[in-house]
This record gives C-alpha cells, structure tokens and sequence, in this order.
C-alpha cells in the first residue's frame, strides 16, 4: 500500500493545498499527474474522479474524493494519530474557530485574491494574453478590506482560528504564494501582523516543500 | 439560559441555512434581527460579531461565529446528541463525502445560482431594478452543468453524501428554494432525480417552517 492517490499538478493552488496537508502529517502518497493541456481533466477517467472535471481528486481504495478543502479535511482526520492536529475536533469552539476562518478563505479572500493572481500571473505566463487591469484593480480594493479585517484579527490572536496553526492559515498559501510573485505583492506592506503571520507559516517545512514546485521556484 | 442567539433576517438566504440546522436538531435559539436598510450590519455592535459586516452572526456565551456554512457546523456539531447526525463525523468515509458535496454548494451550485436569484428576484423586488438578463443567460448555463453532475450523482444515491440526509442536502436549499419563485424554476424540470430530491427535502417539517419567514410565503 502506497498511500492515497492524489491526482493533479504541484503548480496548481488547489493541488498545493492538499499536498500541504499531505505533508504536514507526514502521510506516504503518490501524486498522479494529470495533463491538463490534452484536456485529460475533461476524459472520462478523471470525471470518474471528479464529475466537475477538476483537479485535484483523491483515491483512497475505493473511496474517490474531489473539492481540495474537503479532501484536505479528509487527510487531516485519517492522519490526525499523526500528532498534527490542524482541525481541533475534539474541541468544540476551537473546532467552530477553524470552520469560521477555513470559511474566510473560501468565501472572502479568495474571491479577492484569485483573480489579481489569474489577471497578472496566470493570463500573462501561462497564455500569454493581457491582463485586465480593471478586474486586478477592482480585486485590489476587495482585498484591501480583507487584510483589514485579518490585521485586525491577528493583532489580537498568533493565527486565524487562535493562537495553534490550523487548516484555516494553511488554506491562505496557495493564492498568497502566487500574489507574491505578482506586482502587486507590496500590497501586504501595509499589514504587519498579516506579514509576520505569512512569514510564520511559510518557514514551516511542509511549506518550503510544496512552494518548491509551484511557478516561479 | 435561552439558547444559542442567532443575529439575521429568515428572508436572508444564509440565515436560513442556519436556521434550518437549529430547526433539524430541535434546539432553541433566539433570533435577533438586524436590520440591514438602516446599515445595522455595518455598526459597531455587528462588527464585533462578523468582522465583514454580514449576516448571520452567532453568539453562545462567549463564542461568536460567523459563515452561514461554519455556524451550521457548530450547531450540529454540539446538539449531536440530539439524534439528527447530518454530518457524520463517526465515520471517516461517510463525513468526507458529507464535506465534497457542501464544497460543491459552496464552489460549484451556488456561483450559478445565486446571479440568477440575484437578478431576477431580488433586484427588482427588493431595489426595484432592473434584471442583467445576460447574467441571467450565463448563469443558467453554468447552472444546467451542475444539475447535469447533480442529477448522475442522484441518480445512484438518493441524496448527495449517499443515502443519508445530511447537511450537504440541507446547504442547498435556501437559493434553490428562491430559484424556485423566479421564471426560471422549470430548469429543474429537465433532471427528474433531482427534482425528486427536491421534493424530497422540502417535505421535511424544518423546511416547512423555515420556509415560512422567507420571502414569497
Ligand atoms: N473548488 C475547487 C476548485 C478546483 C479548480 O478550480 N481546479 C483548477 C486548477 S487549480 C482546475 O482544475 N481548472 C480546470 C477547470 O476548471 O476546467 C477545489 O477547491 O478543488
Ligand atoms: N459567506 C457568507 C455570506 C453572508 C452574506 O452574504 N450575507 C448577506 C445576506 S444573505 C449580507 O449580509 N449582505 C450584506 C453585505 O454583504 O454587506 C455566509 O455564508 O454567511
């Protein structure tokens, strides 16, 4: 037994959030690249896995699984005799705190960050087109008051869920690690409990470990 | 002790969410209204509750949570032993497919729903404007590929996690519950399994109730 399959790319942000788990625990798995330019997303194999025709998906023995937060709590809770302990479900207002911050990311900073890194990263390199400068700009002014409200939280509390690290900052990597990269990095400048919280998390091994795939490495 | 308070509207879709997990698990609860035309959610006493000034908040004692979707975890997290388990947390399959299935509501269902709902419905009801019809048109595309995923997966269990009601069936409902008040209802009409499923959930005695304070009762 090798593991659970986890089918996708390194350089892709959803990818990148479940191999962060996978790593934080120390779990033996096996990444399956998936060729996304010949469209094998779009095969009838990988919607066997993901009927939404992304990536990344799971395999575990006969259990298939997609969404990279879900698949990220799935990890978290079959590794969690690991002694990482990123979910703290067996407390029930640390366990709230996780969700309320894993939620943030999901529904507030990502809509805000993803699509100054698609405009300015991915469009520029990837397919060599123009960015839209309204959309980065417009995505710029959405962030902004984000930071504010995370600013605010970490002057107050080590990392988002309280003072332990959980799967709430770790979901924030794979975005902010690619903003980095963007001319619009600076924009971080202007928070520094938001700073010194980044620069926590990434010296975290698991995350020098995965960042060393992603672009721009 | 009166409960758990819940700070909202039951028009508000995300409220609703909330409310019909207290509903499903028979606890009581207080619900205190914000009102929104007056800005209540972006003053001081709601910013301390949800730091990005949206309903719904909760407040349990010292506790205070925000996201519909992370609030709805607390409760049926601490009334579990009420005898209604939509989460499944005992078994490590079962809850994973619970969380795949609210992250497809969250990323996949609601993106495509909420614009058309959005449009046709609340902008001319509520801001007595006019509907983006080309956003409408975009949406229900985006819509019918979800349903198309959502009617095979019905079709081989009889709700979305497997043949159990969970909080994933449960998420889905307050949007598809004002889609079903606008002119585009019939797009369900195409995929019988999950009109059954429809029809299915909002028999439950919580959907009646909950039902009941949203809009168009
Ligand atoms: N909500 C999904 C998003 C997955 C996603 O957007 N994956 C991208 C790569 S990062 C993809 O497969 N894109 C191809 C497509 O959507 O067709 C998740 O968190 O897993
Ligand atoms: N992701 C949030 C969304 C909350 C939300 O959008 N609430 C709406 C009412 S349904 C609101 O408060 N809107 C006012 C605003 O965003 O300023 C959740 O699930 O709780």
């Amino acid at each position: 037994m090798a593991g659970v399959k986890i089918y996708g790319k390194p350089i892709s942000t959803c990818t990148a959030r479940v191999l962060l788990c996978l790593e934080e625990v120390g779990a033996e798995y096996q990444l399956v690249s998936i060729n996304m330019p010949s469209g094998e997303h779009k095969g009838p194999a990988h919607l066997a896995r993901n009927p939404f025709g992304q990536i990344p998906a799971l395999e575990d023995g006969d259990l298939v699984l997609f969404e990279s937060r879900a698949i990220s709590k799935y990890v978290l809770r079959k590794y969690k005799e690991s002694g990482t302990d990123l979910l703290k479900e067996g407390n029930l207002a640390e366990s709230a705190m996780v969700e309320v911050w894993l939620e943030a990311e999901s529904q507030q900073y990502n809509p805000a960050i993803s699509p100054i890194v698609w405009q300015s990263l991915i469009v520029p390199k990837m397919y060599g087109g123009t960015p839209d400068q309204a959309i980065i700009d417009s995505s710029l002014e959405k962030l902004k008051k984000v930071l504010e409200v995370y600013e605010a939280r970490l002057s107050k509390s080590k990392y988002l869920a309280g003072n332990f690290f959980s799967l709430a900052d770790l979901s924030h990597f794979p975005f902010t690690r690619y903003l980095m990269i963007t001319p619009y990095a600076s924009v971080f400048e202007s928070y520094p409990h938001v700073k010194a919280w980044w620069e926590d998390i990434t010296s975290r091994p698991a995350f020098k470990k995965v960042s060393a795939g992603m672009l721009g490495s």
